[in-house]
Order: structure tokens, then sequence, then C-alpha cells
């Protein structure tokens, strides 16, 4: 069956042009001007409307079990509201990254094992914070991206200062601090900026890309915006809900609504945040957007009623990621349609090795396709919302430009408010490594950082040059 | 006539595959696997060489008349230099940028007239440098770049402070100091960096997207990076001199030798500056090379014999400005041949509205490539290169890489080291104002940034809302 | 007469001990544990109070024409105030600055002129923002900074860009933005940032040290800081009412109230801003407090009414910056009282080269003495204050700590709430030229920068070591 | 026995003045113009000389048994090095610090305990380097930090990051690097830089002054100056080697030259390093100097011949300090004497509270003065120094400036190129804990930082007005 898309104008990163698309197969087979439908063929009309790559989500947790309990979005409801929003990977189709917490020669040797073409796994996450539970040392940390390096997987990382987190909320706890706002007096900010910059430097040690999930923070953003211009290989994602609210729900007088925004890194008590991540994205000083979607239920944040280190960390925006990012983004005049595609796929395509066929309006591309209307309101709410949760931490947030009709792999799964799915229709991704737009100058690098030997005593012929700048002077490690 | 390229890596800013790629009557037709030549067709073969979209050099000026000198490349001898480094626009094809050196109401006119389609002139640029000659006031150049932002052309300026440099000049000539190293103590960096955050600060409040022309100080990198971070549109370019030399031969022993590297802004002395400013290119922080091509002959340099601040200002680096941006980028491990191409060719024809006609190997564009030799080793020097000038400021540079075929619009006009060229063949490429990548969110910033009013004493119904951050206050302005 | 302070804290901004201090004609003569009281001498009990140097308050505007209107608090009110406040200079005594608006020889001539000791003046300031009027132009400012360098005498600026911000208020006009929130719309805080980096540029080319005058923003404070970290000698001033509100007034709906806040530069919009000037001036960063008093009134702030231009810039800061540098600062825990005593009198002490007559309490010293209540609170109100003023800006402010009791020149001028002054009283101190605290390093630094030159061609020995150091390209060593 | 010192300039932080100095009984008892000698006193004529409070080096290591060695110069030797070089303190008088190198209940009860005045140790210093000797892990660097919080003791840091640094030594042995180059490389400098940043975000949540010890490189410096514009108290050490000299050393084709500087953290190969510190100390963002003065012998060095780690660390310092900053800080027209004196002994007073006993030239001090020739040349060799050590990292360099003669409490220990000492003629210095000058704002800061509760559910009255301010969310206000 075949689709044709008329009369929109197809976004790209790189352009954007009044032009049709023509669907067969699940593939992308046209885009040009005037295109004619084949026979049999369905024809949607785009007038007025943006014709863009699906969304594609590159950090999410449906059905995580976590802190004892379960998020409730499995893999079918969290899809289906990802397809609602427009987003069309981890999703019908996914793809999978995978977590280190600790080190040893075992977990060394399964990652190259994932790593094949028939797990295909290319990418892995550390994390810094979660004392006792997830958290990695310096040296596992270290030594899991020299691995990453060597195996060409992209080392991911959660980046808080763990061991401060822990005393801090101990102390909290004894103060009869017990509620939601301890989390975040737990995780100060610059907790997260200093592990953040932490990161950049062991990976720019060890010559491993490096992508920092959940960037909230100015600080963290500015280590990473430090790093890279000092030449390491880093992208930073911020996500949803950290673009669109901030930290002082934790304040809120309802214990339950202060409690829905529990996540961590906390949302950024500095009002101004959300817009300074959103310059970021703009300047390229940022790369992608992404969601931590992990929902917990009303019962299940209870279990934190005394205890907010108790409270399942976690909240929505696989759905509402799209629309969030359109408003705050391109009606503040920070970026343009092509920058959103961008932030939105393209980027993200790239990073997990998937692009072109993920990410881009092109001839032999998947047919994963948003129509967007750029021009009409939306009110975002947990009454109109698809995730199985029963909360919405952007509740009331009226956005203009929304996501009207998903075409996922070639079948429209999302129209009049309508989704049409069935569960098990998407499609494992496998994602190769050594992708090229993340590692294509790593070996290189490699050579340019082998250490350098002093021949004396007429033992051999001297090699001596010094390399005088302060950036050689970082890079002169094994290969 | 039609040319099928075979077995080389088709390289784009967003991919890089092995492919073929069939050219007709001067466009690219086909680009993919195992293409079959039609018949009368030329294959030339590619194996284990890149394919590339030729380099756009945005910033060049041929038989310039300057100074009271004329540069000695011409567009015939200027253009076929460029053809044997791999660059096919500016060049045999070129497109124009016009410089404003004071301001009316006639200039503003002029402006206006020169940017329809059948001049094509979509830049403009502004010099706060050379007092008493070009510069403009601040005044000036602020109401340029208002007027800039209201007919869709992009604001360049030459950034120095032209006030401190003309007293600098003056004193260091009264003190003796009268060879080419005074004219790089005329000009101390800082001043660079000054003009250049003032440029920025301009027009953000202007509403101007803006081009800074020869980036080459860390100072005015940092000045621009900083500005973007904060929100305003701002392209930074450096050039092939300050990428590939410095700033230590203007202390050379030898008056001439010195003498050739005159030009404005100087090159840095600090050795660590080319390094840098090509790990900006890489971080994107930077965002285009360009050269600023210059050339004056010995003869022309004596004239400044016993002052310096009459030779005339100007250097060689259209043809060897592929070579070098891949010698100190890709074999140093800082950017991959991605972004090598995006930075050499694809950025510029997206700023001046050229994209994707120029700058991508796709079916529908010129067929305007260049097929690169990455392996072997040339050296750079006057001895070969094809400037009408007698001297090379990379003379002995040795590189790994360059460009052994060249074909503009469909027509091999460089390869075995030989030009087939013939005077006049170059197009002139008219480009659009308002281009889409640089002018997209103009308008929705223009919105933003529109003055607010209070209304007071039941006068007018009040709109007080203020916005308190602080990128709003820097942004309440009239539309 | 003399005067024994017992019992209380002495507080230099090296030490805090408890001390009595024993007065004697006007002088300090004694400093240390239970002095004994001569015969004759009233004894003042500091019991848990703070001894501390009389304020001085370096930037004040008394009886100044201003915008055709003449500021209300001539020398006699405005001093009055100053002393009721814990502030000893500009005040009974007093020294003068002078304001540089043009140049050319005649200027310069009596620039020197009035930097001898008869006259006294070591300071000049000069304007870059009210275009037409006060505005010097880059080469006027840069002619001036090296004139003052020469004969000793520190320069002033007063940062924004005065031209941006002439064609921001017309079109603003032309726009029927004609209230006080005009006045801040037009002068966004990138501009003030902009002006003082150009500024501290300049005099880091000219060796001339600069003290910047009401540091209203952190874009002009982060310029200050950048400047000095590369060896710039530069020294950056906040206001009372920087540090004490901030610009939300301008958008008061009673047009009245948002026209007494109109100053220049204008109060940050960022409602962060002064909490961080404090942090600034704790880590040293930032040196010293001033008020840039100049109280206008009602029927003066009228003559703005129908256009924002015309409203008298100015407010009042003298009586209460004690205060509210004490509670902003100490109270909030950034600084302690040592650090207290340096911002308000001790470095402005050594910058004028009135130190250690001024500035500390030693014997020797002039007895300007402040004893400071640090535990009642009060509230700073129009109704209460001693200026000639009918308004002030911090009206309600709760302030824990203040000054109980005001000595000067070894005379109680204030005490249980009442001034005991009689006008004419104040004494004139001429500062002297090269203060040592300023102009220490400037001799030398001079030698460093001499040009260089490069010999060539057997006419001399060739000198060609080039220092490669990006500082030394700024500051040309000396053959 | 009493002295008189004439005819000199006496220098201290604030202010410099031609004034005599009488010493009586090893104290200081006058400081004025015209002093007339008392009978039996000794005359010292300081004509053309400075008189300056004695150098306090407040970082050195005498007969420190490190890596199976002990340091060569013991508390003698080492204290008359120091005495030749105008260092008076460390020295015949001295304090002490103490190092914490794990973490538990007992060691936490024994730092109270030596605070205590008979034990007189108010500062404790931790390592995040030396991983399996002397490291802490985070949670321990916290939790001590509280502790010394608690008890008024300063924390200092040595800041690597031991973890990466474990592992980039056992990889350069593997693969063959096994000289003195290995230990630069095994240490890059961003390590250095990380582990800085890391302690300036722990100690600001501890609210702990920090004092870090050895700033080697300009990353470190960045961090301590950007948590210092934050609100967080820091203080910074660099130190004589890092001034004077850079890590070019390291390469030296001689090995026993090389491991001559092996030291850590290491000395910074970008020769601009050193530069930019002293640029630094000028303008406030480091505090003072010192020397981490750990001499190892020829034979000491020898044992790490096949094995970098296993070169003794450290090097000399404690004698030529002063005349190294003086040639790099006044000379160079950085900085001025009063400055000078700041940086090598009167801040070091102020913050072991020792201040003005120690650091000042004041009637109540201890004369220990050093008389200073500014306009000689010496030359700096270990034919001439006075350490136990066989090699001087400095050997060569010619300064301008020296310590002609110094007093250590009121005797002449150093004239004529002579020392005249007697060991154990030092005198052990207590140092009380709370220290006002580094703690004087922590009982405040404290109050600010307290957890912030808010009241839910009618239980108690709500306290719901958030700070949205960035810093306060990392400083609770109290309730």
């Amino acid at each position: 069956m075949s689709i044709l898309i008329k009369n929109g104008t197809v976004v790209n990163e790189d352009g954007m042009h009044k032009e049709d698309v023509l669907i067969n197969d699940g593939i992308i087979v046209a885009v040009g001007k005037n295109l004619d439908a084949p026979e049999n063929c369905r024809v949607v009309d785009a007038t007025g409307k943006l014709v863009m790559p699906g969304g594609i989500d590159p950090h999410t947790h449906m059905q995580l079990p976590f802190m004892g309990e379960v998020a409730v979005d499995d893999f079918y409801s969290g899809t289906r509201a990802a397809l609602a929003g427009g987003t069309t990977m981890v999703c019908c189709d996914y793809a999978l990254s995978m977590a280190i917490t600790t080190w040893n020669d075992k977990i060394r040797d399964e990652m190259t094992e994932v790593t094949k073409p028939e797990y295909g796994i290319n990418s892995f996450k550390f994390f810094l914070a979660y004392s006792g539970m997830f958290m990695v040392r310096d040296e596992e940390f270290y030594q899991g991206m020299m691995h990453c390096s060597k195996i060409g997987a992209l080392a991911r990382v959660h980046a808080e200062n763990g061991s401060v987190i822990a005393e801090k909320a101990k102390a909290l706890l004894a103060q009869g601090v017990t509620g939601p706002e301890g989390h975040t007096q737990s995780r100060p900010e610059e907790l997260e900026a200093e592990a953040t910059n932490r990161a950049c430097v062991m990976a720019s040690q060890a010559n491993c890309p490096l992508y920092v999930v959940h960037v909230m923070s100015k600080g963290a953003a500015r280590a990473i915006s430090y790093h890279r211009s000092k030449g390491a290989i880093i992208f930073g994602e911020p996500i949803a809900a950290g673009l669109g609210t901030d930290g002082h729900h934790y304040y809120d007088k309802d214990w339950l609504h202060a409690a829905r925004y529990v996540m961590s890194p906390p949302l950024s008590r500095d009002k101004s945040t959300p817009e300074a991540l959103m310059d970021l994205l703009a300047a390229g000083e940022l790369h992608l957007t992404a969601t931590d979607n992990c929902t917990f239920n009303c019962h299940q944040k209870e279990l934190g009623r005394s205890d907010f280190t108790k409270i399942p960390n976690g909240v929505n925006g696989v759905e509402d990621r799209m629309a969030v990012v359109w408003h705050k983004g391109v009606n503040a005049g920070k970026i343009d349609p092509m920058r959103f595609v961008q932030i939105t796929s393209s980027t993200a395509a790239k990073i997990f090795n998937l692009y072109p066929r993920k990410g881009r309006i092109a001839v032999g591309s998947d047919a994963d396709i948003v129509i967007w209307n750029p021009t009409d309101m939306k009110i975002i709410s947990k009454n109109t919302h698809h995730h199985a949760c029963d909360f919405n931490i952007f509740e009331g947030m009226e956005v203009r430009g929304f996501a009207e009709t998903t075409i996922s792999r070639g079948k429209v799964v999302w129209e009049n408010n309508e989704l049409h799915v069935e569960a098990g229709a998407g499609k494992f991704i496998p994602a190769e490594p050594f992708c090229p737009y993340v590692f294509s100058s790593v070996p290189q690098r490699a050579k340019m950082m082998a250490p350098r030997m002093v021949v004396r005593e007429h033992e051999r012929v001297a090699e001596i040059t010094m390399n005088q700048e302060i950036r050689a002077q970082n890079q002169e490690m094994s290969t």
C-alpha cells in the first residue's frame, strides 16, 4: 500500500521545500514537486503543514524495574504515546542501550559480545550517581570507556556526584526534611556540573566519544561546551522536562504534586535554565533532545511519602517532547524548523548509526514521518495524553504546533486524534558499532595521543620533539 | 557529455558511502552503487579516493584595487589557482558581496536595490578597521545592520578597533619602528577581540545575522562563541592563513619575507592559535573556512619598505585552503571528512543561499566536484602553485591529501597536475536574500524583541508582564 | 577635645580585635586594650558594637546641574545624609574628580595643571554614553588615557555604548514607548558590557589604570574580571542601588514610581544580578562600593512625563550604602566585617591616595569613625532619611546593622538619631597623583610594552627573539 | 639586644614608606621616621633597600619519609636555606599541618583533639591523588571537610584524579615508557583541573573553606576562580617551581636532569603557564605562594631509573621562592612590592591565624624581617644554595632582587652571604582554629544553607517562598 503526501513543506535538517512525498511498502520512494499518485495510493493533503522525519527519542525507559517498582508505561503504551506525539522511534521501532554498573573482565567480554550485529547494541551507559546501586567508581568508568573506544561503542553517562548526594540525603532526613523538597536539596545542581566535567575529562583521556544524558543545568552544559571547545567528542542531551518546566514544583504544598516531578538529576530551580538550554541547542553546544521517559503512578510515588529517597524517580515526556521543543524553540524564535528536525530526529539517527534510514525525508529512507500543524494550539493534559500514567508534568501548557498525523514505516498510525496501532508491530533496529558520525576521527586521534618516548644515552635514536601545546599534553596516551 | 566517477567514496556533510556519481550536462544525475556508464560517457576511476563537493571560498579579493595597488591575481588567474586546489566557487562560478563604507539614505536605497534578483547580492561587509578609509562608526554600522535585517541580507564585518590601531601606528612610526613588526605591534589581537565582541552585540541588538570574516585570534573566536550561546545568529570564518601559519614571520630578519605576511588582522603570534581555531571549527563554534585571498607581489610589498602602514595588505590562500584545512584538521584527528566538507563547502553554500545546488553531491546539484587523494603527500610551493603571485605563505609545507581532479559544472578542469580551463567560463550565480538557513528565525525573533509598553493610569489596557530573563532584557527592540 | 571609644571591636580590613580607640584633636592617637581616658575626655561606650573606619563614597554628585535640572542634594544636605549613614568622606571631607568630555591640546594641558598639589585632582572621568552630550570617541578616550598614564591620574569611565542607545531611544519614542520602561529598553545591559569590555581593552593598550564606575550588570563585571586576569589594572565599582534593588521598578504601573528609578546604566532586570555583584565583591573581582548619588525630586522627574529621555537620571544612596552593603553582604554570609571595611572605605582611600590617613583605624589616621550596631534592625524610609529628596529607592527595606554613631575628624556628628553638624565644616582633601596603590607597577609595565624593533640587513645587530606568549603580543618587550 | 634598621623603605601589604624600624627582644617596638638608636643597639643601614616582613612558606616537607626515601633537607638544613632566601617561617619558626589519608570515627576525634591549643594544628590536608597510598574517596573527603568546618580547621587539598593517573601509569609502563616523560604523560593537566573543580564543589557543599596546594596549571586556577566567583571560600597556592620554570625538562635527554624535576602535579608543559599563574596572583584570583619544598638527591632519584613511578617526587624551592616571585612578578611589571609582601608573607599569616604577629612590619609584631636588595643581580645555583640537595631546579636563573639580610625574631641570621644560626632555635607556633580571616562568614553561611522544609497538609504553617536564585539552590535559606 502506498501513500502520497501532497502540498506540504518537506523539512530536513538542511533545507525546507514545498514538495510531495511518495511512500511505498514502508519506504520513501519519491520526493519532488507535483508527484502523481499511483493507483491504490492514499493521498494525504498536507497543505499548510510541515512534513518532517518522525521524532526519535534516544532516551526512554519502558516498563523499567526501578526502586522496587516498574514504570507504568510498558513498550506498548509508551510507544503509543510516542506516536501520538510524532515520535516514531523508540517506538514502533526501537533500538537498545545497556547499562554498565560495575566492572570486571566478564563484563568487558559481554560488552564486546553484544556489539555484534546479532545483538545490535552500540552504546553503554554508566552512572556516576545512585551510590550503592548503579554507581561506578572513576577507575571503573575509565576502564569501561577505554573498552568502549576499542569496540566502537558510544559511552553514555548519568552525571551526578553520587557520593556527596548520599551524604546530603542522609543529613536531610536526619534533620527532618522528608518531603520532595529534600530530593532537590540533596542534589544541588553543581553536583551535576561537577560529575559532567569529570566525565568529559575522563572520556577525553580515554579517547572515547561521550554522550551525556539529561543535561539539566547550565553548569553541566557549560562543562560540555568547554571540553568540546578543547577538542573532546561529546554530545549533550537536554530532555523535554528540563526544557519545558523547572524545579519550583518541588516546593509545592501538595506533596503528591511535588513528588510527581521527582527525577534525577532534578529539574533546575533556576527559572532561566530552560531558556538557556534551548539557547545552547540553538547554538550547537547541545545536540539533541530526549525525555528519560519513565512514568510512575500516584500509588507508586506514594511509596516515598515519608522519605523522599524512596519516591520512584521519573516523569513523562515521550508524547509531548516534539510539541514542547517546538513551542520553546521555534515559537520563541530561537531555532528554525530545520534545526528542530535536527535536534528531535536527525542527530539521534546519526549518533546511533541509523541515518539516513531514520532521521531524513529522502528516497530510500524508512517512511517514519510526522505531519506537523504549525499554526493551531493544543493544551497538554493527562486527560488527553496516551500514557498509562495518571499525571502529566506539562499539564495545562498551551503549545502552538503539534503532530497532526504520524506515519510509521509507511502506515498511518495517528490521525484525527486517533491511534491505529497494533501491539508488537515495532521492529528492533540493530545499531552497528563504529558509527562514522561518532568514530570517524577516533583512530587518527589515537595516533596523535600515542605515548611519546624519550630515547636516552645512546641506546636508541632520540625522539624528543615535544609538543608544547597544552592539548597534546592531554593526549599523549596509548592507542 | 557525461562523466561517471566510479569506485570512490562520496562524502557529504552528513554521510560518507562508497558510491558512483554520474554527471550529465553539468548536473549530477545519479548517485548510487554500481552505476553503469551510458554511451559516450567518460569514466573516471576514483578507487581509494574521496568524491566531495567542490570547495567554496566565500572570501576572496581578485584584482582588488587596495592601498594604491591592484591585487595581482585577477579573476582568471585567481580562479585557475582555486580549481587547482579543488575549489570550484568564487571561481569558475562566483557570487558577489559588497562593502558599505559610510552611511546615508542613498546608500540605504542602493542596498535595497542590489538585493533584487537581477543583481543577486545578499550580503554586505562593514569595516570597523581602516580608520579614515573604510571604517564606519558604531551608529553607521548599527543602522546598516538594521537595514540588512530588513532586506534579508547578511551583514559581514571586518572587526578590529581602527581608532586605536591608527594611534598605535602613528606612535610606532614616531619611535622608529618602521618594519613589518610594526604592523603586528600596531594591531594587538585584543583589538580584534574587542571589535568582534562589539560587532556581535550590535548585531544582536539589530536582530541582524552577522558573519565575522577572518577570525584570526582566540579572543575573537571567544566573543563569537559567547554571543552565540546567548542566542545571537553569528557565523565565524577562520581563513587558511590563520589555520596554517602564525605571526612569527613578522619578526623575520628578511624584510621582504616579513612583509609578505602583512595582512589585517595580522597572523597571531600565539603559536597555539592555529590549533585552537581548528578545535573550534571541530566543535561547531566556528563555522566555515575562507581565505581573504588578496595577493601582492614583491615590488608591491616594497612600497612599504620604510613605513609598514604602506605595505599592501594581503596573502594567498585560495589554491591551498583545501589541503591546509585537511592537513590541520583531518590528519590531526580533529575533524572527519564529513565535517571537512561542511566547513569547506556546504556551510558556505547554505549561508549564501546556494545550497543544495552548490555544496552537495546529490541528484540535481551542479557537478562541482573534487576528487581527493587522502593518502599521498605534496609540498606547497610558489614554484608549483597557480597564482600570479611570486610567493606562497605556506612555502614548504608538506601536506598529506590534496585535490587530484577537479570538475567544474561537469567539466574536468584539473587533472594530472594540469589545468584545462578557458577564461570567462565562470558563471555569475545570483544569491537571493532572506536565505532560509540564515533568516528563518529572524521574523519570530523580531516579534519577541518588539518594544513593550507599560500602560498606565487608565489610559490604555495594561500590558505589564515583564520578561525577567536577561535575554529578553537585551531583545526588547522594535520590529 | 578628646574622645575615648571603649569596649568595642575595632575592625580594619586586615583584622578585628576588642580594642579601645583614643582620639585627640581630630586624630587617632591610641588604639589598644584597656586605654585610660585622659582628663576632659568624652567616653563613648561601644560594647557590642563595631568600631570601623568611616565610609568613603568615591562617586557622588552633589548639586549637579544635569539635563536642565540641578540635583536637590547640595553639598550640605548630601553630606548630612552621608554622615547619618556612617559615611565620612565625600562629605564633611571631600575630594574631587573631573570629567573629560572632549579632547584637544588645551584639555590635555589643563589636565596636567589640575593634578598639581594645589588643585589636588588625581582622577578623570570619561563617558562612552550620553551621545551628543558627554560622550567621547574611542580615539579621544584612548588619547585621554595615554595622558592620564603620563601624569599619574586614574581614568574613570561610564561605560555604555552611547551610539546604539541613541538609536534605540529614538526608535522606541517613534513606536510610542514614552514611559520609564523605555529607559531600560533603550539601554540593554549588553551595551554596558560591550562598552566596559572596550574600555578595559583600551586602558590595557594605553597602560593606564582604569576605574569603572557603577558596574550594574553581570556582563560588565565579567569583562572587568576577564581583563584583570589577563593583567590589566582595573577597579570595578558597584553601587548601592545596584546591590540593593533591581530593574523591575521600571515596569511599575505608577509612572512616577518607575521614573524615580531612572538612572544610567539602568538597574538590571535580571533579579539575580544584585546577589551576583555581591559575590564578586566577596571574591575580589569587584573592588569597592559607591553610590552615584544624584537625587532629583518629583517635580524634576515629571519633566520626562511624556518622553523618558527627559527624565533626569539619578537616585539616592549616599546615606544608605553602608547599611545596604552590610545587609546584602555580611548578613547574607557573603563577606565578613573586614571585607566590609575594605569595600566601603579602605580600598577607596587607597585608590585615591588618601590611605592610611583615611580608611583605617590606626594611630595617626584622621578620626573618621563609624560605630556600627550589628544586631538591631532599622527600616529605610524617605520619612526618616536626611536627603533633600522626597523619595528613597530602598523604601521599606529592613536591614539589620546600621551606623549608630558617626565621628568626623574627631567630632561626634551623628548619635541618637541626631545630626550635629555645621555647614562648611568639611575639608577639601587634595589627592596626589601617582598613587602607589594604583601606579606602582605602571613604569615597569611601560618598559615591558615598549616597541620592539627588528634590526635587518646588516645595519645593526639582530635582536629577534620573539616572545611567543599572547600577553607579550600586547605588551612588547623593550629592547 | 636591639637592632635599628635605618633609611630603608618599609613595605607592608597596604603601603610603602621610608621609615626606620626598631627591634628589641625579638619584637618590633617602633616604626617611624628618623628613629634614634638606643644604647647598645646595632644599626643596620638599609639605604636603597626594602624592609619587608620575612617570607612565610606555608607548604614545605622537611625530612619527609616518602616513597621509601626521606627528603634530604631536614628541619635544620631546610630552614637554613629558607633564611638565606629571606623566608623566616616554616623555618626558625614553624607551624604544622596534618594529612588525612582515610576516614573513620577515630580519625575524626583525633582531628578534634589536635586543633586544641596545646597541639595548635588548624589545617588538614587531603589527597585526591596517590591512589592506594594517600588518596581519599569523595565521600571520605566530603565527610572530612564537614568535620573541618565544624572544628574551625582549614581543609587543604592535593588535587589530581588519582584513579585515572594510576591507569595511565600502568599503561605507559606496559608500552615501554619508563622514563621521566612518563611521569608527565601519566598526569595530564586536565586531571589536575578536574580534581580541583571537584574539590571546590565539595568544599562549597560542605561549607568548608578550602586551600588548594600547588596550583600548577591554568585549568586548576580557572576552577578556583570560577567557584570563588560563585561564592565559595577558596585559596589557591601556586609554588615557586610552577612560577619559575616549566615541564619541558621532562623531555630532557639526560635522564637524571629530567628526573630531578619529577614532582606532582608535574610542571606544566604549556610554556605560557608560569606567566599566567603570576597574572592571576596579580589579579587576586590566586592568593599566596609556597614551594612544596621536598628535596631528593641524585641517588634517591636514581631509584626510579627503570620506572618513573618510583622516582621520589619533589623539588627544591624554599630558598629561592622570594627571588623567583620577585623576578617573575615585580620585575615583569605584574605586581608591585606591596602585593609581593602579600603573596609571600601576609596572606599566609592571615590564613593560618598568625597575623599580625607574623606577616607585618608593625609595632608588636615578631621581628621577622627581610632586607631586600631590589637592584642587584644574582644567579641561582646549586653551588651557592644552602640546601642539602645536590641540584637546583632554577640553576642558572639570573634574578634582579634578593634577600640581603634576614632577621629572625630579632636576630640577624643572614648577612654578607653568611648564615648565623643554631640548630633548634626555631620555635613552634601553635595555630588556633576558627581563624577570623578564613572563618568569619562561615557561621552565617551555615544559617543560609540550613535545610528548608515545606510544611504540608495542615500539619504545620506553610513556608513556601522559594528562592529562585541559583546560588540559593545550593545554599538553602534557613527557616
